[in-house]
Order: C-alpha cells, then structure tokens, then sequence
C-alpha cells in the first residue's frame, strides 16, 4: 500500500511477530504495524485520518474490494496528500481494523488471528455474545462462534480490563462498539449499575454518515436534506448491543450493592435520520426504579467518568456539534422535578467515537499506550 | 394596507357588520375581509401566502410594529408579487389573526372582539383554559381572564363544534394551538380517549423556523447547521397546553365508556432543534394501561381520522418532507411486538398545520366554508 | 392510472380528437387531458403536484418505468392524497409531458404525435434546431430529425407566437428549456437582443434536485452537505441551447436595429453544485461592448419584462429562497461605476420554472388559456 | 487567562524579552507565548483550536470584550476541556493576534508593539499599503499610517521573505489575508505573474461562518438554510486586497520578464452566501492575454506550488470539503479548449487557511520554526 514495495516486504518478514503480545515486548520498536480491510468507506477513511496522526502507527496495508492498486485518495479525496495505494492483498500487521459489511469480518477473522494480528472490527460481527443473537437481529449464523467466545466488546469505558487481558488469549479480538450503543451506553451505564432504569426509551438522531456509503435512494440529499424520519421501528440491529450491556451493567450493579434489581429487560430504542452528516444525539427517557435527587445522579456520573479523558459530564444539554471531528462523549443527566423522570443525554461524533476513533482508542489499550495517543484533537466549531 | 385607500375606508364603514354571525347572516356577500396584527414574522407571512390563494378572504389590513407604511414585501421577499403596504392602525375585519409575543395579544383582545371581529390568536394567549397556568408556565398574569373563558382551544380536529359554537357567544376566540401541542395532541388523540396512554414519553423534533425571526445567537446558520440539540428541558411552555388538551380527551373516553382511566397525568416533553428550516415530527413513546393489538391501533385511529381531510393515518414512519408547505398532519402507530410498547409517529410543517394554516381552517370552521378552503395545497418534494 | 378504469377508456374513446387544436375547437368543454411519461422522478413528480391544483387540467395517465400498476404515492410519497396509479401503457390524451433520459422522447415522438397529442417534453430532444448539435453535445444521433424541425423551444417569454403557431402544425411539439438555460436565457435576452454581450462568463449555483433522483455517490447527503463544488467544465450541455437562444435573440436585436452586432459566440459556462435541493441562481458576467448607464439598463428590462407575469426585475440581489416552489424568474441586472461590467443576476425554482411550471406554463399557451392558470402560487418563504 | 494568576505575573515579568528576536536568540526555550485579543468569536475559537495543539505555544491570555474572567467554554462549548478564562487586560506575550471589527486592532496596535509583541492581524487594519484604500473601502481613516507602512501583507507563499525581514523591524506587523482574498489570489498568483490575466470575473461562494458571530437577520438558519444569493455587488472590501495583491504579483512577474504587461487593474469580484458553515471557492473566469495551452499552465503552476506545504494543484475541481478543517488551498486551472479561457478555482477552509491557521502559519514564519508547525490536521471528510 505504502509507495515503495520494499515496506510491505519489511511487514511480511516480520510477520512470525506481529501483534500485541510481539510489541510489548519490545520487538517493534515503538511502531505498531496496522492494516485496515474495507478502507474505502466512510469508517475506513476516518481510520486513516487518525492514523496518519497517531505517533506510533505505521499504516502498513489498505483492502479495498475491487479498487485495487488505486491511490486511496481516489476513494478519499481529502486525504490527497498521501501517497497511500490499496493493495491486493489482505495486509499482515499487529493489527487489522476490518470496517465490512456484517457477515465479512467473521469469516475472515481465523485467518487474520492465526497470524497473530489483533483483530479491530469496526463491523458488528464480534460484538454480541450469544451466537443465537446473530441470526435473530442480523439474519446469519456466525461462521466463528469460538472466536466469538474469545472477543471482547469494544467500548473501552467499560471493558478496558478484559481488553488488556485479551492480549493474552488464543485469539485478540475486539468487537468495537456500534455507534447508537456507544451514544446510548455510555449514556446509561451508571444508571443501569445503580439499578435504576424502571422504564426506558432511547430517542436517537444521526447523521447520515452512519448509514455509509453505499448510494441508496434514500440517503440522496434531495431526500435527507430538510427532513426528518423514523427508521428501524422496534427491529434495528443496534438493540441487542445495548440490551446486552446495560443488562450486563445492571448485573454488576446488583453484584456489587446486592441490589435485586438487575436493571433494563428491554430498551426501546428509536431512531432517526436528521439532515446532518455527522453526530449522534442518544435521548435517554428514563423512569426510575425509585425517587432520585439530582445530587445522587450528578454524584453517580462524576464517579463513573472523572477520570475518562473522553467523556465529559456537563450542566447543559450538550450539542453533537461540542464534538464534532473529536473522540469525545458529551453527557448530560436531569432529573425533572415534577415528574421524577430522568433524561439521560449523550453526544458523540458516530464516525470517531462511534467508529474509527473508538477503534484507535481500543488500539492503544491492547498496545499499552496511553489512551489518548493519536486522539487529542479538539472538536471543530462551527 | 390595500394599494387604495379607499379599500380601508369601506372596511371601516362596514365595522358594524364585522365578524361571523355579521358573514353567515349574508350582509358580506362571499367575501370575508381579514386584518393580520404581527404580520411581519414567519407565521405572519405564511398567513399571508395562504390567504392571498383564498377565494373567499379579502386582506383588509397588515400590521408591524415599527414597520409601518413598509411595503410587506420589504419584510417577505417571496410576496414581492403583492403591493400590500403595512398599516398603522390595527385593522378592522370580520377577522383578526394575530402572531404576537406572548401576552400582547391578550392585551388587545378586549378592544378586537368589541368591534364584533373574531380573534383568531396564532401566539399562547388563550390557549390554557387554567389562568393560574399563565404565571405558571408563562411567567405573566392573564390581563383578560373573562375573555379566556370564553376562548376555544383552536385544534378544529378535536373542538370543531366548539368552535361553531363559539360564533355566537359575546367574545369569539380562538387560541390556536401551538405547533408542538398540534403534532403530539393529533398523533395521541385516539390513544387517550381510549385510555391508552400509562406512560408516556413525547421526543419532538422542529425545524428553526418556529423558534421564530429574531435574531438570537443560538439561531445562526452557523450554530444550527451540523447540530442537534435538546432544549427546555422540563419547562417547554408547550408542556402545559399537551397536558391540557390529553387530559381532557382522556376524560371524554373515560365519560364515554365508563372507564376508571382519564389517561396521562404528566408528559415528559423534550423537544430539540435540528438543522431543517420547517417541519416538527412528534415521536411519542407510550408504554401502555394494557396489552393492545396493531389491529386496535389501527382500527381506533381510522374512526378518529377516516373523515378529516388533513389527517392522512399511514402505514410507514413519516417524514416531514412528505407535508411539507401542506396542512396535513401524518401519523403512524405501532405496536412493538416485543415489548408490547406503543410509538406513536406524528408530523406536520410547522408554519402550516402549526400555525398559519391552522389558523386558516379555524377561520374556514368559524364562518361556516369548506374546511379545506385555500387549504388545498399539495406538500412540496423533494 | 386513475382508479377507475372506466376513465381511461373514454380518455381512448377521445382519442380521434385529441390535442391542442381539438380543444380549441372546444369539443373537450373546459378539460384537457394530460398524460404524463415519466412521472416517478422529480419532474414528474413536480408536474403531478402542479396539475392537480389545475382547474382545466385531468390527469388521464400515468407512466413510469417498472412501476407499472404501483400507486404513485409509493414513488411520491408526498402526494398521498390522490389514488392515482401508474399505467401499463402510454396514456393517451391531449397533452403528453415527457420526462425521461436523453433520446428516450425523441424515439417515442412520433407515435404520440400521430394520435394528435401535444408533446412538451421536459427532457432535451427537442430543445437543439441544428440536429448536429445532438452527437455534439448528447452523443447520440436525433432519430427524428423531421420532427426536430417543427419543435418549438420552449421558454414562452420568447417564443410565445411560435408555440401557438405550433398548434396548426403537423406535429405540435415543445422542446422545453433547461432549467440552467432558463435562468440564463431569461436574465441576458434583453442584453443579448440590445448588442450589449461583449465577454461573458455565466457562474450557475444549483440545488441538487437538478441532477434527478438515481442514486449515485455525488449525490449523497454526506457527499454534497457542507460543501461546493464545479462540475461540468466546458462541456455541459445547457451550454448548448444557451448559445442558440442568445445568439437568436442577438440576431433579431441586430435586425431590429440595424446593428451589426448579433451577440455572443460562446457562452463561458460553470455550474455549481451546492448543498440546497432546489433552486437556480446564474450570475452573469457581462463586458459590455459599449459603455451603458444603470438608466439604460433599468428600461431594457422593464420593457422586456414589464408584461410578463413570471418574470419580476427587482433592484436588490435576488434570493432562490425568493422564488421557491413557484414559477417565478426574478432578475437582478446591475452596471459597476468603477469597472463599466454589467451583473445580471437571475433565479428560478429549478422544479417548476426551471421545468414542470415552465411545461405547464407551455400547455397554457398551446391551450389557449390564460398562462397563469395553475401557476398562481406564492413561493414558500422561510 | 490560565488558571492561576502566577502565570500572567510571570508573563508579565518576562515582557523586555518578548518578541521573534528575542525568541531566535534562544531566551525563551521552546515556547512562544501567544496572546489573543478578540478570542469569543469564530476566528478567535479556531485560533485556540489549532494552538492549543501546537507543540511550541503557550496561551498566555485571552482577551474577549464584555467576557472578563468567563470561562473561554462559555463562549466556546467545543473547548470544554480547557480550563482557560478570559483576561481582564490585554495580554503580554511574544505573539499577539488580533480578531477584531475593523478599525480597532489598528488603534491598539502602537501599544502592542512597544512591548516587543509581534502582531497578525486577523482583521483587515494592515492588509492594504495605501492609506488612502481605508477611508475608500472601510469608511475609517488609519490612525497609525506609521505602523501601516511597515505592515506585511500575511500571505506566506507570497510574502514569506519579507515576513522573516519583518522581525528585524521597529514593528512586528502581519496584516493577515483576507479569507476570500487568501483563496483568490493563491489561485491566480501564477497567472497575474505571468500576465496572463486579460479580462477577469471572481465569482466566489462561502460559507456563513465568515460573516462572523453576531446575530444578524440575514444569519440566521432559516433565511440561508435552502437558498444562495449574491451579495457586496461591487463594493465588497475585500476587493481592494486581492487588486493590490494581483498588481504586485503582474509587476513583480512583468519585472522578471520584461514583459509589458503588469496584470489586471480591476478586479469584477462577486461573493455569494451559500447554505454551509465553512469553506469558500474561488471561481476565476480570465480571459488570458494571449493564447495558452494547458501544458503551459500545468507548468506554471508545478513551478509556484510544487514545494509549498499548504497547496495542492489538482487535476479536477476541488471541493470545498477537500480541505475543510485543514490549513490547505486545493487548485485547479484548466483552458477551455473552445473558447481558449482559463478557469481557476480554488478551495480554502475559510476559518483555517482563510484565518485562523494562516495566522499560525505566519506565527511559524516570524518564529523561524517549520512552517507546517501545529497545521498537520488532515481534513475532515465527510
């Protein structure tokens, strides 16, 4: 991918050694050696933004279905400026970001581990537990269901332990986090610990970045542009994300304050396509399993993310645009005086946060960097 | 305001005559003579707009503050095709719309229905039937809590014969409803006289254009475009009038078969700003009083709509394209079959069946035509 | 395509007399029926909205590729009100809009026109008099050359005799005008018809709605919002047509004046693309070819235009949003003190003056009815 | 600004020694303390963006009108996770920039660099050499013509020599390009040094962020939301920078190649507002001096650009979103093979290339480190 071939034989000769047990122990240098399969989408190019600034990544191989040997500034003109051309074949490198199409990323991944790269999917195809969830929200069974044992649900907030610990299994892979769920989660999860979620509804809005790149009639300015729609009624792909993880923050919850209330059963999760390109606004009304003060919540969140550089807990509704371009979760919670309810507010850029950055950001945790490397920039406003 | 000053000169004559019953008793022939006061904001305008394609209006009188003798098209550009000119005195008319900041209109109230003109008023200041609701969601004290006892609710929809009936009372007026209540009121309507509704929460999304034409900070292209935001969280004035009109309607299906369930006591409305210029869609989360079928969604909502001509029940989610420049209201209901919740879907173009052209269909209701007269514009699209 | 099937058989039954001079002849009473080819993209659709709010007007059918016996509410959602569906055949009637890909109208010509049916086609082949100009500029060889010769082009503010000259032709075809052409055809004719072109570059900034609703990867929302681009470079289309009707202008000028300057030879052509859905603005650049006062400039215009009931010369810059959804062209024409260059600043509604207000405009002409029939609506504003 | 108070009082302590000289000679370290004055509008925001990630900088105050000892967050949300507050006094510091209403940058300035601050100008108080343009363009006479005479025009790939020779000066002046001029003459430079330009038109389109923050009628979303118009005819101020810059570069090019012709005296420039936040295209209509192939220009323009970090020649238009949130200007020039014109179009990030990131790319100039410093962003797409 790189100009001179003479890289990519370097990537090859190194491959006995790849991945992030080779690189802590210091084998690479400082370079972490990375390849990205399904680089022509809108994931795909965002990644290679970030990883153009990232000081330790070496982009060291691009796959792009049917653009082979094309410059990646075909696909992405903004990133002119690099010399980068997509190769033929699937990179080898310490780690593989894989941005497909669902189904694409699982059959492939027993050959991508066996080499010993760490496996980033940025699709859905790691991030559900249960292999029956796969046919019953995705419509396929899953090719791998013993790698699926072995994955970890990307959202580093809330799993960065079981991913450091992942770099000491068979088989290191990441189900990064979809995009609604990082909103909505990391929106809810101290609420769903506390064990107070009674009654939940998620109202989402996107931007249409997230619906991809495909040209689908639908996704036409003309169409998108001075509207606004419901989509996904009752049956989007996102749900079994966030019903696994609040459940499972829930358990926790009631693990640890032998708490009975083990939290949401079902999230009823809506969303929406705004005329927008980038940006997820997570709405989060809940009804409470009992009366709360606003001190207790403002508590609750402090304790949860003071110490998150990505997230901040802020006094006003927070606006998609505070984070634009950046890997930051902007949170916002209320409780209403009058009616006892809560509403949970969260904001991410779906494309950083909810995608490539998120990835970069789990990147840095199985390499043991610091979490913010290659991530600091500010949001861009206006 | 007219081009001639003549016109006015008959208006003035004719003042005795004014109003509805003065039009129904045949003294105007078919011509019913119309003054705007506030016509130089947004509603004003779209007033305008529509009352020029009415075959039965006669636009005796403009008024703007600080705008007088002002053609209007040096406030709406598009109507450059008329020579209105912006009058000094408030018109007299057989009707008068007014599109004022809260509390003006009340004000002036007293002095229009003495001339026998009824008030069509497009701003909040007869719409809440409680006085003790104006200091309280308004911050002011009603000036004319006698004449707000005898204002009508104006949704023609759902007090279409309260409306009738008001052109014989002493003081006719109509305080229309607002643009949020419009979409969320219609869409959960059929659900409350049914006592339907057990929680309920109502996540409404509005262009900017009903934020109005003052510039504010907040309002600029810059800020808005790229965002999506919650705001008046909690305290949205319209809160007050939903919770008005669904109570009541609760009361009615509760009268009229029986039940115990006068329906929703609180709504939990939060309403967010999004990068389009008009259009709301109502998205309303209805966890329900008990176990409902599609088949009684469905058939609830074709009795409570089959014969109104602006309220068009659909199968899929829609979107506020699909009604824009109209005076439809769209709706969808579903059942989700998991959760057994309700999400019931409404949407209008905010300027229209929320404001301008509601007002239209008031008037058409209070003077006894058609009620989709100079309403029968199809939505723009793309 | 209308409900009953019983229509279209007497629409059949009509077929001997059909067209613009049998309706003159006033065996039709006060209806012309329309039928329309290509009703499922955006002009087709435009055309639909527009003709049903026309009194004279009866929709006699509907065609539309792979769609056939759909309701054309699936293709248009926003026209849910009618019952309409899409027809297996060619309706036939008295007028037939085409609205189709380039050289699909041009092939069908001659059948319609054989039944006696007016064809305006909202497409390009029968725009071009010089059949040459077909490979040239579309790449395809007009396979009707013989009926190109009777086309008339169709901006009724200049041909307006020709297009009711038309009638008592053999074959009454009106090969509409571009929506760039019109724009630009109608803010430089009076120049062009005074000798005063000298240079001139044409700088055209279009919503999107122009390129047609296939979904391609430009045309996508995250593609086109937030951004401008050029397209088109030397080689658009429009430039075409926009060079024939200036230079015929110039020459009927020169005629009339005995001047020995006929206008431009080539029109230096840019379109934009910018992230709006409808609306065309072109400025035009003009060096004059002798020195000419804003007094001078001002009469040009109001007597080219003072009569025309679509065309509004204004003293400001004009906005698009200033005629949106109507079929309005205002122009703006300005001389520079300091440079001696003449601006003249032109928009339309792409939509509707730009193509279906402009067929229905051309209908009224053919039809002998006043041009503004169905055409009286104000533009939307905000 | 910062936090605590110590720092300013260090600032303060360290005021003999500010400047560029006193940086070269290595007294400060690495680290450039930077002052802004006029830091709450969009300017000021994307100027603390971009040197807050800037390995050299330190902001050492902050200075914003009627926002004394505010959060710099509560003027800008996207900042969040900075603690700095806004200044009572203007800051100390080796830089200061300046983003001010015309007129009051150069009534501060004498002040400024007494104290050894360098100053850029954001506004336009030093772009124009000739006192006389600013009672002619700006309507203000200068009240330092003194200072003036020593200002540099901020464009670095013009004027790079002479901003270095500018540190050796009584005053250190940087009059920073406009933003429409920035992307104008950088797209024409190498035209007007050869000569080239006959005739010419600048169209150009711009986002609305370069009008700035203040609330204005005109700004707010739903009057540019769906709509494009003209605006300045004739009279836009920034006409005057790009005549100046354009008659430089012809006289500096006529120098070299003895040729006669010292470029355009006027310059036809037409700035449009179109319906985006950022970005603005330059599309130069020239009608060159002779004829010229495009192999001639690929040269020309190979030979101005090829080792400038900041611009891109390319082969097809550019967008806008090609460059957005990036210090680059993207070029294309093409002659129309038909009518021999040249068209130039240009791209810039308005408030980064057009402001905020030119005014650190002189800051790297004055201070002698790597021009790219601090402006590695790669754009944001999509």
């Amino acid at each position: 991918m790189t100009a001179t071939s003479s890289t990519t034989q370097n990537a090859s000769a190194a491959a006995p050694d790849l991945g992030p047990r080779a690189f802590r122990t210091g084998r690479h240098g400082d370079t972490i050696t990375v390849g990205i399969v399904g680089a022509t989408g809108y994931a795909g190019g965002e990644l290679i933004r970030l990883l153009l600034g990232h000081p330790n990544v070496r982009l060291a191989g691009l796959h792009g279905r049917n653009r082979e040997n094309q410059p990646i500034a075909a696909s992405h003109p903004s990133l002119g400026a690099t010399s980068l051309v997509i190769d033929q074949a699937i990179p080898e490198a310490d780690a593989i970001f894989t941005a497909l199409p669902h189904g694409v990323a699982a059959g492939m991944a027993a050959d991508l581990v066996a080499r010993g790269s760490a496996l980033l999917d940025i699709g859905p195809d790691f991030r559900l537990h249960d292999p029956a969830d796969y046919p019953r929200w995705y419509k396929f069974d899953h090719p791998a269901p013993e790698l699926l044992a072995q994955a970890v649900y990307g959202l580093p907030e809330l799993h960065r332990d079981e991913m450091r610990a992942a770099v000491d299994k068979e088989a290191t892979i990441i189900g990064l986090a979809g995009c609604y769920p990082t909103a909505t989660i990391l929106t809810l999860a101290p609420l769903a610990r506390a064990g107070l979620i009674g009654d939940l509804a998620v109202d989402a809005k996107s931007g249409v970045s997230g619906a991809g790149r495909e040209p689908k009639p639908d996704l036409l300015f003309s169409e998108v542009n001075e509207n606004v729609k419901a989509y996904g009624l009752f049956n989007h792909r996102h749900t079994a994300e966030m019903e696994q993880e609040l459940q499972q923050q829930g358990e926790r919850g009631a693990l640890a304050s032998r708490d009975a209330n083990p939290g949401v059963a079902t999230v009823d999760f809506l969303p929406h396509l705004i005329p927008m390109t980038r940006g997820i606004l997570a709405s989060c009304h809940v009804r409470p399993t009992r009366p709360v003060s606003q001190a207790e919540l403002d508590a609750l969140y402090d304790e949860a993310y003071r110490d998150e550089p990505f997230v901040q807990v802020v006094a006003d509704p927070p606006s998609t645009k505070h984070v634009f371009g950046s890997n930051l979760c902007r949170i916002c919670v209320k409780v209403d005086p009058r009616s006892g309810r809560i509403l949970a507010l969260g904001v991410i850029d779906n494309l950083v946060k909810g995608a490539a950055g998120q990835a970069v950001q789990a990147l840095n945790v199985l390499f043991g960097l610091p979490e913010t490397t290659g991530l600091g920039q500010y949001p861009i406003a206006p």
